[in-house]
């Protein structure tokens, strides 16, 4: 099989392609032809190696180190190309290699497309470099920066080196320092490219999120980070849902229509991890959409967090929403309005005079917003995404504090076009125009950091960090790949069932599994992004630590519980690790998390909240419980550690049945479809439907049988 | 005694006072008149706390997290000030505070200085604050945003956060979003301050290296790093060499003297920590001192690190300095300087088109750029620097590889005016005309993190920063405080004698300590900062590692041998908290790490070789031994461990003996001197003086009997 055979493997094919790649080193033909004109130099101790290797062999994941790389690419003569590798610490340019391959006929000068079949091998010999590079001297590459005249050329390499290696690959026109017109040899090119990527990451080896003009969100450093493709889109979805998709595509590029979305925080949320891979993905496709955010004030996001947990019912009795704080929110957004974002050429300005066609409000704290926009442009449609699990009980009952918070929400957001929300109908106050009810999932990306299949060299990087965090903690390992784990991920909020999680695992080690060897037992791994600004979360990482001391002492150098860094792909590396996934929330929103685990062929347990159960097919991709029932999750855990045949079925199940409604482009064709109707001026009536149905009718996009969906079960008028 | 009274105390007293402050908290009146308007809200989880803080109890340095700050303060109305602080974990902002104090008769708005005493109470507030947050959750400042508006109204506030809290002051006129005229909240300010702040912090927790237009380099961030204060360098120095220094500086402060700095990289080295100290300090005493370097080219430095080896005589005998290689050196060096330094106002150009006054060529590899800087401007005065240890012996005897690069450097550096080196009289060839010669010894500044006196809080964030390390690498730990130790800071180079290092610690331990509980014996540090891309240090470690294996397995749990990352204060850290240092070199050029430990007050013992005998005042501040005397220096180490009240009066005489001559004044004193004269078209003869002589000389400053000079034993002709 030649290299780009490859490329006609499916997307789910990816993981396997990788390692086929790496377990038939060299795999293309140009390694056969090179010439080396400098080649790496950096010196690995060798007794160093050897005590890692050893260690590494004996199942404890060695700490790689992080590095950066840049790349260029520039003809050497008429016939041959040199390579440029130059490989960067952080602090000093650490090495480099020029290598001579073979042209053939492509210009690397001038920028224009290989032949898919060259650029494949071109595309696999730099992978296989870094890789090779990697394995050699126990390092992880955490981001390239890559020359955009490359790119043209090998349009497949960023977004493979993102998928294969990991590697976030940072697109640059020029250089660091090459403000003149000059020729730079690919050594100092490669060595500038290193430098100028690392400049747009962090202390945490994690890119920054950027805020530009207008504080508009810099998604993806930009655009620098070109980490997927419209291929690998395509792939990632039904032809179905990308046929519906497209044809909306086409409409709204056809007439520039114009779209901006708002809400409070860039970062750390699910709206941002999701509107971050929206207008990454309507960045590739053409259409145009922008996303704005306030100036950060500390002091509005203390009252913000309190809001929320009012909405959800789960503050302190004693928390309101008073007037001197209703007026801090509305100044704050008006100021933000005026100063950034209604001037002329401004996303709200009028249309006449550069505003945006559509306006989506997604979040609850900038109400205000919705009245603003209206009164700029009375005709111009207005979409409000409520997306959290209001008590809409309380709501209307009224007389109480959530019914205040919403009061003085639903004052501006009433004067919304169509009001969005998760699809659990429990979550809509009566209030709410039935006509202007419309449903719409959390969604998830499957090319992003947190749902990409990661490679095992990757995995042991992200799993020995969280060694290493687990150490500094003062916590237990993870044993992994010795012993097997079950984890819940999620934050440590009181609606989580973490207590739950933890009595489960007590049952199963206790009862089910009583007498077993130790080193068949799975351990269990309890961990989530933690935000040390939330007090909640530091009580219940409290609680739980002290139960484990407490009630299940005899298990505690089994449970590992760690609040964990912002890394997406940490994350994913557990989850793609566990045996099973455990989602045991007494109260829930829809939790994306559950279809993230599905995909990875992670069977689930989890409970009968909120959207969870739109997502699982009991018995077939995971099992459900009633909230609160420790000892039914403790059977089926057992059920499926003691049935190997049960769980490879549910696995496979799991992985091939999760619906496009949750992914990017399911996000994008419920959005643009919302998004094209109302800027034609066609008034979207939902009256309580899914926005994705309404959208398959619109496109003429019939649901067929092979599609999975997620239920309608919440959405159903009781 | 309040807190004021601390300003009269003199630079070595630092540390008390820091110490004394945190051990007395409130130490000031402002504590006892605070209003909190919002107070910090991070909860840390209390469980994780007694776990952590148990560990630290036991004697196990705890991992702090790593934080920035932002701070802000603004007039609440014509009594009264809020002070802002914002806390960022390099991806969210984390947490906030706002206290209201009395402002007294200052104005915080048009940032006029407040009177000194009530200045140093606000920046004991903002300190103790800090720290306080800091101690309660196990956090560690890396860095601190500070409005420059709150700089001129505290001026010594910058400074103190670099002395006291081992913080990296950012100062900038304006936050992160504020490109418009607007009045931000101090909580907005704050966090704006402390996302600024971070943008100049790369992986590593450093502030990245920055070049800028022309290839400047950049130090301490433009400026924005204001780290340490005129006073302190006052104070670092006798008022004799202060006296000198600041009449040459008034000199070319009256003449408006342009001076222009060039070598090769501007980190990484001697030279590079030299400069950056030096152009901090001529920056503060407003000297117009500029530093450029080329543009990075990995394929020369590979030609220049074997040049480095040829000169030293240290190289394979096979390796020369070719023709082509030539080529490539002297068009790199031709291409920078027509690129960016000879153009109209560019260093190079003459000085009647803008150029420098004094052109300064301190490295051995761009030495063209002598003869391009006569080609501009004939008659303005180079001063080239030769800051390795030249074979000269080889040199003189001609027909050998050293002598080839030499004859190379030579054709082009004999056009400078003065040739200025190491004090050692072996490093400088014959044919070097003996009335141009003129001698300097390395400096290192004692503010900087080398040098500056850490508190306990942040040694034990760097010392659990090693261990880290030290597990990653599968390496021994270090048990301080548990556990005295022995240190030898160097790079693992042939020259550095490690093997005599171990092996005079094998006597010790098997001879002098025979029979001791190993409790109360001493570890050992090999420790230096790691070049990757260097194969000698590769080899040497991994030649130190087998020795460890094979000849000293019965100490193996105790050696601790790390190639450490960038951050000078690990190294700091790592002398300072050592009992005796060692430098056991065998061959050496200057190291400026002998007083660096003397500095530090901690006893030396050394060889004799190269400048290290010129530090050391044999029986006093240290010992000094042959070279591979392993037994001589273990006797010395059993002495120094077996006797109190000698360690006692070594560790004081040898914090209390180092030359003005090694720091960043005395470093500037000699510069200065040289270009002041230069400049004013004296021709300085200096016949192999020793410059600083030259400088007192003229400047009618003489020597007194309290001041201590490094002895001039290496420059006597013989």
């Amino acid at each position: 099989m030649s290299a780009t055979d490859d490329l006609n493997l499916d997307f789910n094919a990816a993981v396997q392609r990788v390692h086929h790649r790496r377990k038939t080193w060299p795999a293309t033909d140009l390694v056969d032809v090179e010439t080396i004109r400098h080649e790496f130099k950096a010196a690995s101790s060798g007794r160093q190696m050897k005590r890692m290797q050893r260690a590494q062999e004996e199942g404890h994941p060695v700490k790689l180190q992080p590095l950066f790389m840049g790349i260029s690419a520039a003809e050497s003569n008429s016939t041959h190309v040199d390579i440029g590798f130059a490989s960067h610490d952080g602090t000093y340019s650490i090495d480099f290699a020029v290598h001579t391959l073979p042209s053939g006929r492509a210009s690397f000068h001038n920028g224009t497309a290989m032949p898919e079949e060259q650029a494949t091998q071109f595309a696999d010999y730099f992978i296989t470099k870094m890789h090779e590079y990697e394995e050699e001297h126990l390092y992880k590459f955490v981001a390239a920066g890559v020359p955009a005249r490359l790119v043209k050329v090998i349009p497949q390499l960023p977004s493979r080196l993102w998928a294969e290696l990991d590697v976030v690959p940072m697109v640059f026109e020029r250089g660091l320092e090459s403000d003149e017109e000059e020729q730079l040899g690919v050594d100092e090119e490669a060595d500038s490219m290193a430098r100028k990527a690392l400049m747009f990451f962090g202390p945490n080896n994690l890119p920054r999120i950027q805020v530009g003009r207008r504080n508009e969100v810099e998604v993806d450093s930009n655009g620098h980070a070109l980490i997927s493709s419209v291929e690998q889109y395509r792939q990632s979805c039904t032809v179905e849902t990308w046929e519906a998709t497209m044809k909306i595509v086409d409409q709204l590029k056809k007439h520039g229509t114009k779209i901006a979305f708002f809400n409070t925080t860039p970062q750390g949320g699910g709206v941002a991890l999701m509107r971050h891979a929206l207008i990454r993905f309507l960045r590739l496709v053409g259409v145009n959409a922008k996303w704005y955010v306030p100036k950060p004030k500390p002091e509005v996001f203390r009252i913000t967090k309190t809001n929320h947990n009012i909405l959800q019912g789960v503050a302190a009795p004693s928390e309101r929403l008073t007037l001197a704080q209703q007026d801090i929110l509305n100044t704050w957004a008006h100021q933000n309005a005026t100063r950034y974002w209604t001037q002329h050429g401004g996303p709200l300005a009028s249309r006449g005079d550069g505003g945006a066609d559509v306006i989506i409000i997604d979040d609850p704290q900038m109400p205000s917003l919705v009245t603003i926009a209206k009164q700029m442009d009375a005709t111009r449609p207005v979409l409000f995404r409520s997306h959290i699990q209001v008590r809409a009980d309380l709501v209307d009952a009224g007389n109480n504090p959530t019914a205040e918070v919403w009061d003085w929400l639903w004052h501006f957001a009433r004067h919304a076009d169509v009001f969005i929300s998760h699809p659990v109908r429990a979550f809509v106050p009566a209030c709410v125009p039935r006509a202007a009810v419309a449903y719409m999932p959390a969604t998830t990306d499957w090319l992003d950091g947190l749902n990409k299949q990661l490679d095992p060299w990757d995995v042991s990087f992200y799993l020995a960090e969280l060694n290493e965090q687990a150490r500094n903690q003062h916590i237990p390992l993870l044993q992994y790949p010795a012993r097997p784990f079950v984890a819940q991920i999620a934050r440590f909020d009181p609606s989580k069932g973490i207590p739950d999680v933890l009595a489960a695992y007590a049952i199963l080690r206790r009862e089910h599994m009583r007498g077993w060897p130790a080193e068949k037992t799975p351990q269990l791994v309890v961990a989530g992004h933690g935000a040390v600004d939330d007090p909640d979360g530091t009580a219940i990482l409290d609680q739980t630590l002290s139960a484990i001391d407490r009630q299940y002492a005899d298990l505690a150098d089994d449970i590992v519980v760690l609040r964990l860094g912002p890394s997406d792909q940490m994350l994913g590396a557990i989850l793609q690790s566990a045996r099973v996934a455990l989602q045991l929330s007494t109260r829930e929103g829809f939790e994306v998390k559950v279809s993230e685990a599905l995909h990875k062929g992670v069977p689930i347990v989890a409970t009968l909240a909120g959207g969870i159960p739109l997502q699982v097919e009991h018995g077939k991709s995971g099992f459900l419980v009633e909230p609160g029932d420790a000892k039914a999750v403790a059977g089926y855990l057992a059920q499926l550690f003691g049935d190997e045949s049960l769980w490879e079925r549910m696995s496979e199940y799991a992985r091939t049945h999760v619906s496009d409604e949750v992914g990017t482009v399911g996000n994008a064709l419920a959005w643009l479809y919302l998004c094209e109707k109302e800027s034609r001026g066609e008034k979207v009536v939902p009256e309580g439907r899914w926005v994705v149905d309404m959208a398959r009718e619109e496109t003429g996009v019939e649901w067929t049988k092979g599609e999975t969906r997620l239920s309608r079960n919440g959405t159903v008028t009781g």
